[in-house]
């Protein structure tokens, strides 16, 4: 959609669009004062803003569908979003100032929870940390597990199709999802909302529109699935020399543990240095630093006993291998917390200590050891003194392999002469190494142009075309996941 | 596609395109002699047959390619298949004899495995069977296990998403692949053959073309996902009263056993009673005969002794809670593979009673007691004396629900009297409980439009048009799954 042509036609039909809005949801639910508007127009990072004819706020699917039948009569593009917690700038509008923000916070229902087909059905805008108490109660696990539990609501964590530290063992939010609720780009509804573990009944529409950053229609509401609650979760912490034995300790711990094993994450010793610079509380309880250190979690149904000898038995076999240097299991619940504290710390630590180059990257386990090391040398080469702050869920082969300025220098600096050139330079390494460059993030805004460079162009125009058939008119979220067919 | 209208000037044309495909893939891999594609148009179990002009055997995903764009030139609609084994006919072409069968079996090379990263690359053809042996010979396990698979293949696993005995742990077909060679209907190869667990850089083609059968695309090879093998399995069978104490006792197993329970699967007194009819040398270990067992499996990283220990727990509690009858643990290989041959001879014995309505339902699990309660009445009533071959996949909520003639009534004048009838009962049934009418068979030409019947008007659009984006001329596998748009 080009923005621009649109303007001098189009303006006076906008007014039209927001007033046929607050008719249909109420004026209250339709923001336009600045000041009111202004939460949603920029990204919880602030790295991103945009402008918005208005604000949209519908109480439940009908709303949702009639705001985007109105939006398609009045031309108008839609941005849906839900916590605002992105991280690639996919709920925020551009900067036309035509577009709506559709904010789903007001769907925020959970509408059933069957404990006998372990399955939540819940609106798009609850938020997640709720899913997860909801299923608490009902001695449900809610698998998935992300720094902004908070505030993220289900429907972006869906449309994003989110990570975070239940992969290893339970998938992303794709895995999670049995069915979907979605308003289609003409304003329908697609009732989508099936609790079924098989179902081959026609094209999988569900995982079409997960990971679809609302570019092919509005996830209104979902079926989710649950797990039974382990009996107990018993965290451990591994040092040892290199990535290469952290791959080696992975595949020991999957041998002895199993399905029981639903966390392995690495930390690069200067991540766990800057923990300690800016948050000095917290204590590394090895007595000697390790060029890795690995959090391991058990999530066992028996017994913590059962667990903390499973644990045992490993680290013993994995220190006599010489895998692991030094190992130690936690011994209660509160230092179990201690050790994700330190690994959830590091990005904060991060921040302390400046702006840095994030990445999101993934590439087959198998490769990580070499893909570390290879990059390292290169960055070392084109950014001397460049500080690597490398951690992530090891299990999955997604690391956050962030670049830090180098000790002194100013970060801004750093990044206006170095940023390009490394993310160039890391993309090149996670495409030599057959990875992706957004491994759980999403594209929003900051990656399409990349992300596309590096497919095929059989698989941009095979996601053209389905963008184009689905959206003919480019009205939902467009600019985002898939550039606009030529 | 309205073959009719093509015949007249299409005829000559057809030989042309089979001289070209004999150019490139080679005379001996062009089959038009009677004698020679007999086997490919009809399905294994004789239920569909149909004609083509030729059947093709091309060697790579190249020579796929060529020939898709030679169907594409000269207007031939292609029908892919693997090992046959389909129950649905979505392998088989129609009668038109207008239609080319492409058989990927010559595809049937394992292209890699990286235990590293538990992946294993396959070409579509390569039967099921050679990659569980290739995945053991590594210490590892593919997971997906069915009851073809010493003659299906990897690519029709995937086109019709195939479940199995361990999708209650491992998932579905879909579940166990994280990336796809597919060559498109303009005849171009898509590279998709990710072995990564996280890459959220665009929309979800991979799930797109698993379970649609070939209509939008051919699957060439794909990356699978392995697990550790797990050191010891074992099996238990349990009596009990009703379906619903085997709900009961399925939230209690997986409470007790977590990710260990990988098999859950029930059968009818009756189902049992038919093997002892036709397999008289199977025995029923149980003194009582009890309304339904419960085959389950546990698969444990730990120890035989380990997994048996925590069989015996359950059972106690189980049997404590009224909720068992009765209860038997597999002594050693040999008995588990007792217990299993049991429940995989209910469709032999089936078969050797005669010809019967057989269904492929799904129902969200917490409503498969009241789903057969009910159903059961009204077949008894539709039907009286119809016996009820009611066994399957308890844990997914996937049943085999089929129904015998009465005792001493001919087979085949019961299913000319009744089988629409009954299905039409069960469809219905199945409608109202949410489920779905094919949970792990697919739609071929079998089920197209019964299930279209159930869809929303909304999905049945969002499919047509999907199709018709990919395969703008309906050349792709046409009939199966999706009708064409009017």
């Amino acid at each position: 959609m080009n923005a621009s042509a649109h303007t001098a036609t189009a303006r006076p039909s906008r007014s039209a669009f927001v007033a046929a809005c607050a008719e249909v949801l109420g004026a209250a639910h339709v923001l336009t004062d600045p000041h009111d508007t202004a939460p949603f127009l920029t990204d919880w990072r602030g790295r991103y803003t945009g402008e918005a004819c208005a604000v949209l706020l519908p109480a439940n699917t009908e709303q949702v569908a009639a705001v985007v039948r109105l939006a398609r009569e009045y031309r108008v593009a839609t941005v849906p979003q839900g916590g605002n917690t992105g991280l690639a700038g996919g709920a925020t509008p551009d900067a036309s100032g035509l577009q709506a923000v559709v904010s789903l916070k007001r769907l925020n229902r959970i509408r059933g929870v069957d404990p006998h087909n372990n399955t939540i059905t819940v609106e798009a805008g609850v938020v997640l940390a709720e899913i997860q108490a909801r299923a608490a109660a009902e001695q449900r696990l809610f698998a998935l597990s992300l720094a902004a539990e908070g505030s993220c609501t289900i429907g972006g964590n869906l449309s994003t199709n989110a990570g975070g530290t239940g992969v290893l063992r339970y998938g992303n939010t794709r895995e999670l999802c049995l069915g979907l609720e979605v308003v289609t780009p003409h304003g329908e509804i697609w009732d989508g909302l099936r609790a079924l573990r098989k179902d081959n009944t026609g094209y999988d529409l569900r995982d079409l529109y997960i990971g679809a950053e609302g570019t092919l229609g509005i996830i209104t509401a979902a079926v989710m699935k649950l797990h039974p609650a382990p009996v107990a979760q018993v965290t451990a912490l591994a040092g040892l020399a290199s990535p290469h034995a952290a791959l080696d300790f992975l595949a020991m711990a999957q041998r002895h543990a199993g399905a029981l094993l639903t966390g392995f994450e690495l930390m690069s010793d200067f991540s766990l240095r800057l923990v300690g610079r800016h948050f000095g509380q917290m204590r590394y309880p090895f007595a000697e630093p390790h060029a890795q250190t690995v959090l391991l979690e058990l999530s066992d149904s028996e017994s913590e006993a059962h667990a903390r000898t499973l644990f045992e038995r490993l680290m013993e076999e994995a220190i006599e291998a010489g895998i692991v240097e030094d190992a130690v299991v936690a011994e209660n619940l509160a230092q179990s917390r201690a050790f994700w504290d330190l690994r959830e710390h590091i990005p904060l630590a991060q921040a302390e200590e400046g702006l840095n180059i994030k990445q999101d990257i993934s590439v087959p386990i198998s490769s990580i050891g070499r893909f570390i090391e290879e990059t390292d040398a290169l960055i070392a080469q084109a950014a001397p003194g460049a500080r690597m702050v490398t951690f992530g869920h090891l299990g999955d082969g997604n690391l956050h392999y962030n670049v830090q300025a180098p000790e002194g220098v100013d970060p801004q600096a750093f990044l206006a002469g170095y940023q390009k050139r490394i993310n160039a330079l890391v993309y090149e390494q996670v495409h030599a190494h057959r990875g992706s460059i957004s491994a759980e993030h999403g594209l929003g805004q900051l990656k399409v142009n990349e992300a596309m460079r590096y497919k095929s162009p059989v698989e941009v125009r095979l996601m053209q075309t389905i963008k184009a058939a689905l959206d003919p008119e480019n009205l939902m979220n467009p600019g985002k996941v898939v550039p606009a067919r030529d």
